[in-house]
């Protein structure tokens, strides 16, 4: 495997400190304190004109003077030297430098033209940029904590970034649990040089890291960082906080880092489609990663509980169904087996509640979880209640027990390779107090909680994902599917100079992207054209609509007619039509329209369900494909999910599942189920098409009627690029 | 103030153990060990007849033999002992007893007869019975400590419970906490004797209470509880956890306990409306009771955030956001004045992030929360981030600053009198390690929090508890507004033997009410009086519906016909109504129906929206209304609300805000406000209907159709009970 080029960065051999001082409260000092503190095994080089030594160490008054080569340069001196110094890292051949000053592109115009210089400088030689505006990094494999952060234990958690306060809040989490162990941190500032997905890209490759946090308010580069992330969760799992979830918390990031902070119903799409696991709390962040890098993803969504109390039996039971989780049935030889070890009044199906078979001897808990961990149904073990603690609560003398029991119950789950999970009350004792036997087996590699409902969300993650790895990843060929016939239209649009594709078009570029438009509609210029294509149609009743890319809002223009059952009717309709929409447009900008035609089209047939789907180009991702049920749903529930595209089939039908509403699909009120098939294969034509032609702008479908067979188009509106974007795009 | 009957059972002056016992491991050791260790002032009296003394104390052989008066006792012997035993209390003018064994009602059809056997000596001798099946009862106030739970900390919240483990859950965790401390504690268990609402009533009147938490999995009486809770939130805060949400945490509830379960969404609904704070996670109980009990209620929803991160204030404007609270928006001269003392690139608009403003001197803190309590448009004070931790980060040197800045925020949340909230992310260092100034803060009466997303939901506990005391008591004599028609339609049913109300007696209750029906209907029993109905409602189209007891379900027997609009129609309807009505009703039951008349309304005007509204009577909490949006709302997302009656006009607004598509009410896509007025004089009516006539079992208005002016009651069903239950409700 080639080295990623930042590994270097993160496991330097030496590092220089830029601006090193003698100040106890400067970081100057403090790096190549805490440095010397933890033993970095390279070389330091303190960077300072005016000392000789610092700590101990030999001060260089430049970079130049060094005798040795400088992997990594802190940089602690103001934003205004930055061009210079990284010039001079140029010269000395350093690899990555970290700059903590701000007053760049966060601080406005002038702060930019700063950074754009230093970039290009940077560029010149070859040196790559963390930051600046970051809070520095550390990996504490390889000794070097250049951020400051005390009390660091190492282990396989690395954390990305774009608060420095945030990074502290899941360091210090850690250091008070006492369990999770860091690898490697990196406060990503401003993004000048190495963006999010190229640290992300590192950490894939990284041998120490096991899991990732990426803590983002907004990114530079969304689309390439969810190409990375899709790649690296198949290797390894990665927690993302979003923050800006709401309008308040989006104005709130702005004013203070300058990032754009998208709408989150995309980014929360768009990032679980690509692997990721989504905190939506931030009290939960590092506990999922915890028990991502601990355990195995589940291979299906049934879970066994085991209890020592009603009360958390019901919790449990609660919190695992609005999880959307399974309460695994057992089989019967499951138990016929727990009823043979538990007293009579237990309750034997799951939640299994051991009633008391435990008071005495809690190695009872052992045998049942080898039962339950052995039963096929079964693809995860909750322990829940008291478990750990009853040394504490009954007797001394059940500690030891309890130890053994926990070395057991490590031995299962290595044995079954199913995930296992403790939630104990004696959880929330810290430190001294905490019982040993959750001590030892959190040790052995089984999470505890003192929250039932932590405990069952970190195994919603780990079902998640589970089913984010099994889902097969896009194909890549979509792209180069370009028809023939949307190729001209796009030609005719730019011929014409307009953007907006006309419905008979935009219906024609569906159709060659394979969408079944159920319906086949005609162009008539004339009133006689349009009474021939009402015949063509069979005579049934039909809808006929105004072509014209003057009339974008079709109804508010009365250009559209509906239910129109003879020639007479027809012909009515097509004058007042022409005739409608030629008032609109001169009211509204002065001028006759031009009229392509009118589109006739049979009546869609009644009791569809009303669906919407629309794709944009996302500033930040790129493309993205929307899907809800229409009417008052979106309007008021904003009932919708997003993917990228391209989109995969198992894309697509999880989007069904995901809307609040989905029920609605599978039939009520004894309506028949609505084909799904039909409405993934319309919608994988739509991720060909817009995947093929990144000259669409936009792309609505609104209404769509889903029937129990097929799917009715009844509006297509396309929105093409201007030119010059296109240009832009194909940079 | 009268005192109230339990007080003598948690305030005892003796206390006497029978089955006391010299086996370490038995209760009847254990308690006596306990109350001694705690040095509990009263007599003890251990009963064994085989014993001279226990842990010093004399044994004594029976309860007789005691020479002083007992106020409790603990009654550790097996469930068949009982009634005899109770019988001796009774003899010894015991008042209260707790009764530890199981095996009683919830074992089955034998231990029910038990049970009732104890229960009925119990009342002839004015003994009164805690549980059995309870793991006993707790006051740290009067040193009575008969559970055996360790390390309690005495404080302000009582805890009544029905899982045992759960309470053992959260005297753990306020352990872990360190400083929240119970007043009272009571294992709920059978309910046999003393029911969940009488301790409620005792603890309003318990001086050494602040808080009450209650854990419900299901009640006896629910109505009675209610009735209590609603006096005792205008006292004090009680915060409620109801298990089983789900149908799998039901099933779960029910194996263990035998406690009926009922709809979450009801008792959610209802509980809410009594003023109770619902907690959803078993993790928040603690920590909201902490705070409603340290803190006063919020006046409003309007939040300050001071934070010295940006990431901190991101998540907190979105957690508040998501939360349904208000990011105050500052005052000018609040901004003014934090710019003053604020760096330049800090953020003064709310969130308020002092960027680096207090690094160097926490004190700004202080500063900063004096400003922005002194804002009338600011409720409370959130402040996120570091604070605490300075000495801990920066300088060891900053600690001291820190707790005189401690002592200056509890001063000034004294003065202002608006609640105060910590997040620290040092929060969630415990114990030896928790930074002095946390600790400090928290004794002077502000909470710390290590969790941003707890620490709000505190704030929403506030904002709500505030709202729901300033809520209006309802009137209690709506109970007596019986009018005379309703009397003699329900005497009519009686006649018949009937408990089906028809539509148009249905019609006159709610007219009777002082429901407004909008339009007018006529009954017609010949097509000559349907055509003269058709004519008297001014020739207007009109529906015809089939008045029948035997047809229930009319569009199903044909038995509704819309948009009749001439004297045709009408009597062609008229005929097909009777004949399908006919058909059904033989095929269904196999005879003729007995047709009151036909129904003749002018058709309800187009485009109202589509409301449910209807009353059951919940068989825990009494009749409950609902409201809800009609169609697929309520058929896919249970977009209900529930209150129990009878209503008050803030209860019914409330509940017009409650349901998740509220902003339908408001006028989506151009459309007029619904006449919420209206809904509410409609609710209002139907809750004095349903109060004032206890033998409605149910009604049902479904739909109706809410206008931008009044609205429609396009269909109207009541049910009866049939008298046997009517007379059983008379008891």
């Amino acid at each position: 495997m080639k080295m990623n080029a930042l590994h270097p960065i993160f496991y330097p051999d030496s590092i220089a400190v830029i601006g090193a001082s003698k100040d106890q409260t400067k970081r100057g000092f403090r790096s190549i304190q805490k440095l010397v503190e933890d033993g970095f095994k390279g070389a330091i080089y303190p960077v300072n004109p005016k000392e000789a030594s610092i700590l101990g160490r030999v001060a260089y008054p430049s970079l130049a003077q060094i005798p040795g080569k400088v992997d990594l340069a802190l940089i602690c001196t103001p934003a205004k030297t930055l061009p210079d110094v990284i010039a001079q890292c140029g010269a000395k051949g350093v690899k990555g430098v970290v700059v903590l000053a701000g007053g760049f592109a966060e601080a406005g115009e002038e702060g930019r033209a700063l950074q754009d210089r230093m970039v290009a400088e940077a560029k010149k030689h070859g040196v790559r940029i963390i930051g600046p505006n970051t809070s520095g990094i550390f990996n504490t494999h390889a000794l070097a904590n250049i951020v400051g952060f005390s009390h660091l234990k190492p282990g396989g958690i690395a954390l990305l970034s774009q608060s420095g306060n945030m990074a502290l809040s899941l360091v210090t989490e850690a250091q008070a649990n006492g369990y999770v162990g860091l690898s490697t941190y990196v406060g990503i500032g401003n993004e000048s040089d190495i963006r999010f997905h190229e640290y992300l890209e590192y950490l894939r490759g990284d041998k120490n890291t096991k899991a990732v946090i990426a803590y983002i308010e907004g990114m530079k580069d969304g689309r390439a960082f969810v190409d990375t992330l899709q790649r690296v969760t198949r290797e390894k799992p990665v927690v993302i906080y979003k923050s800006g979830r709401t309008s308040a918390g989006r104005s709130s990031a702005q004013s203070h880092t300058g990032a754009l902070a998208g709408d989150y119903a995309v980014s929360e799409g768009v990032l679980k489609q690509a692997g990721a696991i989504l905190a939506r709390k931030s009290d939960e962040i590092l506990s999922l990663a915890e028990a991502l890098s601990l355990l195995e993803p589940m291979v299906s969504r049934r879970v066994a509980v085991l209890a020592d109390g009603g009360g958390h039996a019901t919790i449990a039971a609660d919190t695992l169904s609005e999880r959307g989780l399974q309460i695994a049935p057992l089989s019967d030889s499951t138990k016929q087996a727990l009823a043979a070890i538990l007293p009579p009044s237990a309750a034997v199906a799951n939640p299994v509640d051991v009633a008391g078979g435990t008071d005495s001897n809690p190695a009872v808990f052992a045998d049942c979880a080898r039962i339950l961990l052995a039963d096929p149904g079964v693809d995860a073990l909750l322990i829940t209640g008291l478990f750990g603690g009853y040394g504490v609560r009954f007797s001394q003398t059940l500690t030891e027990v309890e130890i053994e029991t926990s070395e057991r119950i490590a031995t299962l789950h290595q044995e079954f390779g199913k995930p296992v999970l403790v939630h104990s009350l004696y959880g929330s004792l810290y430190a001294d107090l905490r019982p040993k036997p959750l001590a030892l087996i959190r040790e052995r590699g089984i999470p505890v909680y003192d929250s039932l409902e932590l405990a069952v969300r970190c195994l919603e993650a780990l079902a998640d994902f589970g089913e984010a790895r099994r889902r097969p990843l896009p194909a890549i060929d979509t792209r180069r599917l370009r028809s023939k016939q949307f190729e001209s239209v796009i030609a005719k649009c730019r011929h014409e100079g307009r953007t907006v594709v006309l419905e008979h078009e935009a219906r024609e570029a569906l159709e060659s992207a394979g969408v079944d438009m159920l319906a086949p509609a005609l162009v008539a210029g004339t009133p006689d054209e349009a009474v021939r294509a009402f015949h063509t149609l069979g005579g049934v009743p039909v809808a006929i609509k105004v072509v014209s890319r003057d009339i974008i809002h079709k109804t508010d223009a009365g250009g559209v007619k509906l239910g129109l059952a003879d020639e007479a009717g027809v012909r009515k309709a097509f004058a007042e039509i022409v005739e409608g929409g030629t008032r609109y447009t001169r009211t509204h900008e002065g001028r006759d329209p031009d009229i392509t035609g009118l589109l006739v089209t049979p009546m869609a047939p009644k009791g569809g369900i009303e669906i919407i789907i629309g794709v944009v180009r996302d500033p930040s991702y790129g493309p993205v494909l929307m899907f809800g049920l229409g009417g008052v749903l979106v309007e008021v529930l904003k009932d919708v999910v997003f993917r990228s595209l391209p989109l995969t089939e198992a894309d697509a039908r999880s989007m069904l599942g995901e809307i609040r509403a989905a029920q609605i699909l599978e039939g009520v009120r004894g309506a028949k189920p609505t084909d799904k098939d039909a409405l993934v294969k319309l919608m994988l034509g739509i991720s060909q098409l817009c995947t093929a032609f990144p000259e669409i702008a936009e792309l609505d479908l609104n209404p769509v009627l889903a029937y129990p067979q097929g799917v009715g188009i009844l509006d297509a509106r396309i929105l093409l690029e201007d030119e010059a974007s296109v240009a832009a795009l194909a940079h």
